[in-house]
């Protein structure tokens, strides 16, 4: 184990100079641990959870902040960057390891870390080794912080957070996928600015697999509480389906597009995960669709599969899913989605 | 008892709305209590404890909120009034009851309660009506909340402190009185006015007694890092002490004049404990002016006072006080109005 | 004339310390008035004024925030309020003076100042001597600032939003009334109270005259995006027409609940006008329900009126009305509030 | 020129649905430039550009934000990955373009593009190589936002500094290198660390040339209004100076550190420059150590040398410097670095 930290030399000749400032008051106790502080972790400090975790120092989410990756040079730097913006942000203890011993007590625990795809190397054969890497990751963040929420952003995201739930042995409740929370947030942004409105007034889902088979509810997009397709209607406006479906490809093909032009995603990722952060950890009831343990929803049956459904989120994580209509094509969706998921899965070892 | 409540009539025919709309996963484990939200009591609903109420719920300090007073309607009214700024503000619970068992597992409990002066009554009688009524409020409190820190913000703040402290039977370091924290922000706001620089550039304590005999820590003042009496040393500019001294009478006199004016002081006593609710909650450890057990410090002796000095403030309550230098006639002024805090808590029956 | 302010004696012997303090760098260019700061402007210092201000305050909304009233003591003591909190909040230039010629280059301008009803006054009369009370107000704050927006806050609020329109000579895009924004408010918090989201998540409008014939859109509650009433339909759950009018019956009686308890309200319209003057201000082209130059819609007609209807708001005031679906009763409810509003208009004296 | 545009396909048949979803209110006139929003533009958009530009939209402090780059795949895709947060963010404008038509009307331009060093290159030759690129950013900013402040980020950043001044013809006090900002906040956080208190309650600055030549002055911290090395002499704590330098030491070194980890520096400076950028935009008067046109101070003299003093900042730019104590060995080094600046500005090619 190794522990980066940030011992300073400051004091004259060995003397504790923090002792000789402040003096205690009469009649205190000692600190307690009982008044445990909002700690959150992150596991891989890459592009993606660097995004996530600098977005989460900056929205003050956290009492402490725990970085953990296998690079021990980049994280110290990481560590040592963000600690020295200090006098610009409320204080926020920040800390670095190889050690897992660092997440202990975690509220929440983000797993951002995954292995890259080798030249000629099949899908599944990567897959394989990312469930390896998660051996490596679940269960310390299980064994140290037994209470904690786990939310998997690492991709393909919607097998990775079954098999972090299966891993840590937590109940389906505390096991989050980010899922197509970001890619819903792409939709509102189309649609948003196309219109030239907020797109925090623009409600719209993706869900289902996130990727090249997911979901778009038409019938859910809503403009300031104006549901669009029933507004066309009324107006008598003519649309073709085939102009929806556009759109839907635009957002799976603007990730795409990203890693194409800057060669990853980050921001938005970040930004994503870190509104998560706040619903989950702030208590806020909020719905967003996340990929959740979808097992008997919309007739989806066969196993244990995660999929993003939008999903009440608060402390104790997915509360519960909001009842959304789908229509019996969109249904047969997700069906598929997870059909295909499922078969992934049985040829996994975990 | 009675509590204050919202019920809503929605249900459609009794129906529970909310289990239809939302349906739970499958492998979920029951809602937890062990992930305990931050929740601030604030005891007393007048203008002075709603003024804190509305800071802290604007700024986001707590995820729960509970307000107490003996006045039924007055406290239902404020209750609804915050209530239905709901769709503009983060997720909290803000509940309201004349039942101190609302303010159970606070982390903060905030008192604003106190007796008003009736004609011709002596302050030291003003004094034993309020100790009266401390003792319907402060035990219920630590008997709900015993791990909480307890701010007394009714005056005369620095002998309810003590009051309080005695009453709740706690550690010294988990009770506080607001103290001079808001006396030294009307002294930096005066000299940032004078100076045309920002209130936050400028560092200035008034400690000791809140009111009348407060004392004003010239050497303290400090513009940017610079410290301006040595300053105006170095530059040769003279200044007189009776300059200084009208400096620290306008402070003093700025409290009666906005109670003068405007009949009571709120919005400023509002931001002052709302910053103090958060380095307490968030652990900031930053050093604010505020009453605190003074005994031993400067030579105060003669029995436990409770006085303002500059501590250093964080989730475990008073961490340690500053180290500041008063000069002698500093320490003597200190040193008198503890004596006379002293005298008239002797003759209190607490 | 007379200005309140704050000029403090800290100069020692008359210095200006300030010069003493800073000194300029060579090549400098004197300050320029090209660069204009957000400023906002508050008529009218009683609760309701006091509320929002604060909370412009508190949400860092403006640069400068000028206070108005008649009564120069309470106007000078609520502007002390604020100053003395300088050291907790951003730097924000707090002016106030009974002078309107401290409005001038204000972008948004909000009233609340109102007369109060005498014993057996007629609701006319009030109205009248409310409009004489705007003769004073309107046209010196249009003088001052041609280029602003102005708020009417005051009650009875659609009507005296068309008295400010006519006097100020404004184009309607730039006069708005508070309007139903707080009623729809109150309406979300009561559903999601109701379901045990966050209130942020339920899309509800209150449209209309602002009281007791305000117009609940049932068909635009949705909640996460899911449209309740269809949802409902497709759930097969009965509900009855009577249920949802106790729930709006409840919005409307909680106004005067608040007023009954309390004797006022105050916070719940300070957020909702602040939440206002930050999408205005900010152009966040964000939709809500506030009375606007109504005429020509959903078949109103006889005059100019103003109603609360789904706006989007942005640095230009009114952008536009959403094409928002009424049924032919609630369309009807619509044009007789119209009518009866312009009656009332017809009998005034502006 | 090609400007980056994101241009979604969601009209249905080219239809522009957002005419049909919002009606113009009668009587509103068009939308007006006299409103100008606060816009930011940021020249490069490597790891430092994007962690500025990230920060700044985190921290809501522009209604417009440009970002300008030579690399067009790189540029589109930052601008794509910022926009697709949009539902999780207040509202701005974000534009991107290899023209720097696109940062017309900005109120604050910040340049952080700059070469890199080749194999074997003398510095000397890689500062002209960056003086050449400059020619190219700086007249183009100034003739578009001819009122707009420049704030030099690019290294080494009090050379370019003088020679974005020259460029611009601006006035000194609108032309500002983020200097020492950074080195301070680094030396706050040590300090911080050591005595275990909040970084924003120590007051500590360190001036003069950016880098290995800066000077730490000594005698300016302070901690909660406590002068430390005053408090060490009463306390009669020996220190030697040996500690203080290696203080200093240790701040110089931990840029180099994590460049030497991590590749680069990116978070701290991001959240350094925002929150120049904050006092600068909202005129907030604080006091910054940031690299202004120092001649005549500190009896520098021989030429117009930029290097970091505690400047204050506001709507303005450059408001003033103040007047710190420096001992004559610090003030001998400042003039120092002046010298060999000068002497590298007078090879330069401008």
């Amino acid at each position: 184990m190794h522990k980066c930290s940030s011992a300073s030399s400051l004091g004259p000749g060995g003397l504790d100079l923090s002792k000789a400032f402040f003096a205690p008051i009469s009649g205190g106790e000692p600190p307690s641990d009982t008044k445990r502080p909002t700690k959150i972790t992150v596991v891989g400090v890459g592009n993606v959870g660097m995004a996530i975790a600098q977005t989460i120092l900056t929205q003050d989410l956290a009492d402490e902040l725990a970085l953990i990756d296998a690079k021990e040079d980049k994280l110290r730097g990481e560590m040592l960057d963000l600690q020295h913006a200090a006098a610009f942000l409320p204080r926020t203890k920040i800390h670095a390891s190889l050690d897992y011993a660092i997440s202990a007590n975690s509220d929440l625990c983000i797993v951002t870390a995954g292995a890259r795809q080798n030249p000629g190397e099949s899908r599944l054969n990567l897959l394989q080794r990312n469930v390896a890497l998660f051996k490596h990751i679940v269960p310390p963040l299980a064994k140290y912080s037994p209470d904690c929420i786990i939310m998997v952003v690492s991709n393909p995201v919607d097998v990775l957070t079954y098999v972090a739930w299966r891993l840590s042995g937590f109940p389906a409740n505390r096991v989050i996928g980010s899922g197509t929370n970001l890619d819903s947030s792409r939709f509102r942004f189309l649609i948003a600015d196309h219109l030239d409105v907020n797109a925090q007034d623009v409600q719209a889902y993706i869900v289902g697999e996130h990727g090249d088979s997911s979901v778009a509810l038409w019938s859910s997009i809503s403009v300031g509480g104006v549901p669009v397709l029933s507004f066309l209607k009324r107006q008598q406006i003519a649309y073709e389906k085939e102009t929806l479906e556009n759109i839907h490809k635009e957002v799976v093909h603007s990730a795409y597009e990203v890693i194409q032009l800057k060669g990853y995603t980050s921001w938005a990722i970040g930004y994503s995960v870190a509104s998560l952060a706040w619903t989950l950890l702030r208590d806020q009831r909020k719905i967003h669709p996340v990929s959740i343990l979808a097992k008997g929803f919309y007739d989806i049956d066969g196993g244990e599969v995660f999929l993003s459904l939008p999903a009440q989120l608060g402390r104790n994580g997915v509360l519960g899913v909001a009842n959304v209509h789908l229509t019996d094509e969109e249904a047969q969706q997700l069906r598929n989605s997870a059909k295909t998921i499922l078969e992934v899965q049985s040829q996994l070892e975990i």
